[in-house]
């Protein structure tokens, strides 16, 4: 446990350094840029991006040729952080410890602001700086299946199901179905760019894609555990509520000791996808136990 | 004029069933999907994919081949649309002659449906099966130039200094910079787009780029002169909301003669730059004039 918080700290002070550096040479100037930064620099755990960079390791890549795409990851992710939060969705005061977007300046800086760093998730993973020649056909890829992951077949669609289903009766098939979209997508597509950039073969993809697919349900009914039981000071934002909210949650249909139990299958499945890789591939294994003993 | 109007009924009606045989494809099943094709389907003059289509001809390109691309311009126009109609922006309740999407359906949903059309333009852009692998290094040229225009530079932060300038004093330098980013940039990304596609050569990009330019602008002045003096019924929307709302534009600074001087002056130095262009430019001399002669 101690090394994988040595190797989450460095990967996350690394992608904080990345993004730093960008924005700083991008200019904070003007209301948009200073409303993008704050949300991005808020902090947060960085899983997705850190799976993209171990994903790339885990087949021998170099993290750093893909630290913008990962980075790039993180924009999607925190846009979308930024609308949910919204007062016409879940209405969230509070986010990474710090006000949320919308109260600290106001709804419709929030709104641009998402949208900005949506867009410049885009701009970032089609710049010619970070793109041989060689490698324009899989950065198209890339860019595909970021905007097929977090559009309206994956991410949103996922967010307005979860709207769309609150105070109703959902059985646990229709649920797993909204968190894949809502949660696993982007997950998904983080493990596959890094795997894809760091030049996975087929077999590995396969393998990579099947870990990425277990590992984002978990980390969803991880959250949901966390929201019925967590420490809101760990976790920097409200908890117990999903259930104020009638929300369907995997404890909610499953009870609280199942939706354990059913994490940690999960997590055994994802470990066992991964099995015939070599100790590259301990970032990862070390991630998917993460997931169910992290305590924010 | 009767020409250009067949020309622009035409294009549109072209523009139209790419668009709906595109989201038949898709299906749509789901509230998100069935408010992006409300959206979309609201009509409106398509002007940005038709100037992508007509500069493409402009220098011997074939439109059939970009229509995707003009596609994708129009959902990321109507994406900025939606967000702009909300209740924390311009608070909008009619649209191309219909409700707004918030009043037609809910704030999420807009919000939601918004951010779904903008991730819909990119995962079309890069979309493989529009894409010949000779043309990998310009699709990545259109997607960056795309993201830059739409983005915290161009677009969205036109309209963040569009609200944020509401009610205070600004000179002409001001509203022509706030609006070559809020209108000018995508304008001027859909001619490139259509220029690039079309295999423009550096001199005839470089003016049509200056075309682009001029047109944008005049584009913005017209508009800000038809919602002082047009006809809400051609128009779709109400007329008098910029003045209600005590917003700068250019007929408030300029005053109501002189901005139609300038709107002249714009096309001509418009016309002027794609003089040399043969007949195959004649679309976008005669949209140029359409800029200015419009009523809606």
């Amino acid at each position: 446990m101690t090394d994988l918080k040595a190797y989450l700290l460095l990967k996350q002070s690394d992608i904080n350094q990345w993004l730093d550096a960008f924005f700083t040479r991008q200019g904070t100037n003007g209301q948009i840029r200073e409303a993008m930064q704050y949300a991005i620099s808020a902090g947060g755990k960085r899983v997705r991006p850190i799976l993209c960079l171990a994903a790339a390791e885990a087949v021998g890549g170099n993290p750093n040729d893909l630290m913008h795409v990962a980075s790039a990851i993180e924009m999607i992710h925190t846009y979308s952080l930024i609308h949910d939060d919204l007062p016409a969705m879940d209405d969230d005061k509070v986010r990474r410890g710090k006000p949320t977007l919308h109260v600290q300046f106001d709804e419709a800086t929030a709104i641009l602001a998402g949208d900005a760093l949506l867009t410049l998730a885009f701009q970032l993973l089609s710049d010619a700086q970070y793109i041989v020649p060689e490698e324009q056909h899989r950065r198209l890829q890339i860019i595909h299946s970021v905007a097929v992951a977090a559009g309206c077949s994956g991410m949103i669609d996922g967010q307005m199901l979860d709207m769309i289903s609150e105070g109703k009766n959902i059985n646990i098939n229709d649920i797993k179905l909204l968190h894949k979209k809502k949660t696993g997508a982007l997950i998904e597509v983080s493990v596959f760019s890094g795997a894809l950039m760091g030049g996975a073969n087929d077999e590995e993809m396969a393998s990579l894609n099947q870990y990425a697919s277990y590992i984002g349900l978990a980390f969803q009914v991880a959250d949901d555990i966390l929201n019925v039981i967590g420490d809101p000071k760990k976790m920097g934002k409200a908890v117990g509520t999903d259930a104020d909210r009638d929300k369907n949650t995997f404890p909610s249909i499953l009870g609280l000791p199942d939706s354990q139990e059913y994490a940690r299958v999960l997590i055994g499945k994802a470990l066992q996808a991964i099995e015939s890789f070599d100790k590259k591939a301990e970032p990862l294994r070390a991630i998917a136990r993460y997931i169910i003993e992290r305590d924010l």
